[in-house]
């Protein structure tokens, strides 16, 4: 099966490779058709590894992904052969403690489509368990399909932040996991959503949405406008998804007694943390790590229409070209938010 | 003072009335500027009592009202003198345990406009406690100001519902509290919302919506539809708002393994509710009783555009026709939503 | 296969029957060691059926069991053979919607033991999916072992109640159900427990716990005694576990403000709620079915010695003696809890 | 008024004192019977400052307290002359936000007994709002009246967390704080908690308890000694009551996926927190200010007798030997929890 092969770091080949493709009782095979470039992947292609994933072997990409149901297994019920379809592309072992509990997303023994050693899905089809595969809803198109795993990142950190109707919130971050926080957490519940970043080009593609307001902290006072904007109560929720270390300091100063910080960015090192400041105003921080429970949520807000994806695919690939979006997405222009690649 | 006063059953005149005008350090005098005509003061007026409040001497009516700051007590820091105002009509005793809690609409010893033996605020000037009057963002207008009261309903439904971003929802019954839930729901979360009634004319306006799906069900079989459009797991909440007693047969049908009820609607008599049918499903239950800590969030909800009331004012009267006023919405035509009433 | 079957209504057999023994590679094969006499069981036996549940064929019965593992599956690594062991009798569909948000017990797939047409346990050898298979703590003995079943149902009625430290409860109706949820919710974090019956054998054994105070309410007026002990505030939670039509007559009385009721008990047909009044209290209302994620939270429990579920074994038979011990359980003698056959 | 009084920093006088006595409608004038010593208390007499609290004025010292109410204001209703009672000493403006919200605690505008320049208790006679004046049952003794503050903090600590009934929790540092958390989480519904220490001498007192279990971590390894009594799953709660910055370096280790960190402790400076490992395992932290809402479920507690504070008090002295409590007090005796004085 021809597949974009990370062989090592730096290096890509769009070539042949062995990949199972048996068909279990409850898998399905799919038909890739389009398939996103994420900030990971292009990590592993420049870096050769995330923390203590190191690409020792080569490797598929991709992770973000839609298709077409090309054959089903004898026990699969939910899904038919020509169904479109996403992926959600963490595998747990369902019989686990933290599965069992509804949060898959952290049993220990998951696997997800290009983290070593696991092949990822840019190869022409692939086979996954029918519970973790989603139907697409007949006006959700491909391209929106193989956006719903970032977005998905954006819901679950919505989720956490167990918004209350009409709380207002602050991103952190106007990178793509940020602009998809705001996303979800407006389409999620909130009133109005500041995102700050250092980027006029990043806020000026997460300000063509309503209700996002972007603010650049080289121009402005963060702590100011915010305290400004909500006689000076603060916002109800704070996503970080910067992952810079500044953004730490002073982060309790936007959020209201009470609030909540939603921690989406990964710091490389340890942060400084100010607990008597976030404990002189009880806040609560939560924590993100991919996504549970949340894809047919996300397919829910795409169909209705309350989040439109569509203006964040900045540039398509055909699947020969694999390369030179790599390439263009490790350029990390600011004008770019998400690329894809067609099968 | 000149104001709308409810006689007796059926009989309103429009008269001077002696009301306390005395404000305390915590209070302010507001001059009235819109009125909406709420369901309760309707039911006042035709039926001359609510269940245990009975009109037993004369009261001015209303309670959805928004208008100008013309004085503040010596210790009010949140508001100033001109600033525009809608209010909260509910005043409990803050140094209750209800209060303490968080939960002071459920204070035993809460006074309420027009309510027996309250007066109301139909009527030119009023002082109220600084701390339940609410500012009015500059783009939200008087008429929308006095819809805050109402749609604070459907926010408390929709805040008591726990909404999951991207979660389906039912409304049973279009009436105005019904698509008030509906606005808050969608705006607080919902993907989209299913709206059932027996009116077509009810159905059409909160129709009018985007994410608003009516379904009349004098001609479809809600029960098959809602299991259609949610592959047989039912919506994640059902926002009962009809108080119709044949609403609740059969109501867990329509939610999901482990969702929600919000009882929203009154029933005059107890319902039967099958507990068996409820409990295979793990259905949680929430009940709600005017609202709490919403008004905030609501007036954050239309200054962003999100919500938007205004199509929901079907007629506006001068004060001098308040009685004409009132007299259209006894009528209870089915193409009216909100009448209000201007000073 | 030597076991307990349940040849139709009212006929109980101690016969050789079939049953599967194969073990796949994620069970476990259990010798049986205790098994308790249910409600349900002795339902089965007799009425043959459990409303839609019919016994049409023989069926073996019993699902309260502890035994001790005798073979493990190949890719099992939670147990070993030696281990003494308790079971969770309902198997879920792990890949089903439900089970993924963690509330398997609503999966509608569940099979459990003992509810036709799957066989139960009261056999001297099962085999068992490890996933809901735990490990006994060396303090807990068999018999303790074969009472997590029922005390499971008290601790996901205590699980639902979201009990805040402190909190006050009552338990309608002192059998089994009741017992156990006062147990759990004590043990969950109640301060005191408040439980009414009309039988006074059934108080007395409730009563022998510390923080459990019984009310006969044939002699004590039970709103009047839950006004006096809470300053007229109400209890913070209610158990409905007597399943009786009149305990929901007036039930919104015992509970405070904001409070909780959670639903145990099952009446046979629909039951009339007073909305009006809930909704007065904003009550929030609890549906149990089983349990889910409960049974290594009561093991802690019950090791630890916050609970002691022996006084609750009124009577313990050799297997052989199984048709006795069932003939004893339908007298529905008030001084019996609990039954066991041991194998 | 003879009161104690913190003159400045290292100089305390047992003297003269003009105190406010006048009795408002919703006050309550309190003979004080019983007041504990705290590590504030002590902290304003060794260093004459708490962070930005600075004590540039001679001081009344003393905010844990029980007393017998002497005369209540015309419009106190929860109290009567002769009631034994407790007080929570911080007084929120009511009519605030955050108060609104039932978050008092976190209302920036809060006054508290010894915090400067508002004076303290330590005298014989008090005014104080009704509304934060709680009467003692019956069984409760002023000395344990005035043991409700400190445990109020491991209430709130414990209400934080969240408990399910059955969780495991670890609290790290076994001082007076960290005890009152581990008391309040085992009544609060865990099964077993370990404390964690390098003294002895306090973890024998916490181990004196049922369901604590004390671990000196110049013994043992806490990570490992975590992971062995927990299958490598972790506790569900880590309660850090240390506030030592070497306390923070690895606590994620010790918490199960989906767990729970209670920061209660107050470290002086900004600490490190490795937020990729608090998201691997999707960690949710909380931290917490003073306690809102506890004091009646406290008390709750300790009249049902599940929580037990009484050998916890560790020296008694007379109101004219205060000075000599507060220097035993300042001498940081490991064998100490809990001074008080009785007036």
């Amino acid at each position: 099966m021809r597949a974009l092969v990370l062989e090592e770091k730096l290096k890509l080949s769009l070539r042949d490779i062995d990949l199972p493709l048996e068909v279990g009782p409850r898998d399905v095979r799919i038909a890739i058709h389009t398939v996103g470039v994420c900030g990971s992947d292009v990590h592993y292609y420049t870096h050769g590894a995330i923390g203590p994933f190191i690409v020792k072997e080569p490797m598929v990409l991709g992770h973000e992904a839609s298709g077409t149901v090309l054959e089903i297994g004898s026990e699969v019920k939910n899904l038919k052969v020509g169904d479109r379809v996403c992926m959600e592309p963490g595998i747990p072992d369902l019989t686990s403690k933290a599965s069992k509990l509804g949060i898959y997303n952290v049993d220990p023994s998951v696997t997800f489509w290009a983290t070593p050693p696991v092949h990822g899905c840019l190869t022409p089809e692939v086979v996954f368990p029918a519970a973790f595969t989603y139907k697409l809803p007949d006006n959700v198109s491909f391209a929106e399909g193989a956006m719903v795993e970032p977005f998905a990142i954006g819901m679950q950190a919505a989720t956490k932040a167990k918004i209350v109707p009409g709380d207002t919130a602050l991103v952190i971050g106007a990178g793509p996991i940020g602009i998809m926080a705001a996303l979800a957490a407006l389409a999620g519940g909130c009133s109005r959503v500041y995102i700050s970043d250092l980027v006029n080009e990043k806020l000026a593609i997460a300000g063509q949405y309503d209700g996002v307001i972007p603010v650049n902290i080289r121009e402005t006072d963060l702590k100011a406008k915010i305290a400004e904007e909500t006689e000076n109560w603060g916002v109800d929720i704070v996503f970080e998804a910067s992952g810079s270390p500044r953004a730490y300091d002073g982060i309790f100063n936007y959020v209201r007694p009470g609030g909540t910080i939603v921690f989406v960015g990964l710091p490389v090192e340890p942060i400084a943390l100010d607990i008597v400041s976030a404990s002189a105003k009880e806040v609560k921080m939560e924590t993100v790590f991919r996504y549970a429970n949340v894809f047919d949520r996300a397919l829910a807000l795409i169909a209705s229409g309350k989040v439109n994806l569509v203006p964040l695919i900045t540039g398509t690939y055909d699947f020969e070209q694999s390369i030179a979006a790599f390439e263009r997405a490790a350029s990390a222009n600011p004008n770019d938010v998400k690329l894809q690649i067609t099968l």
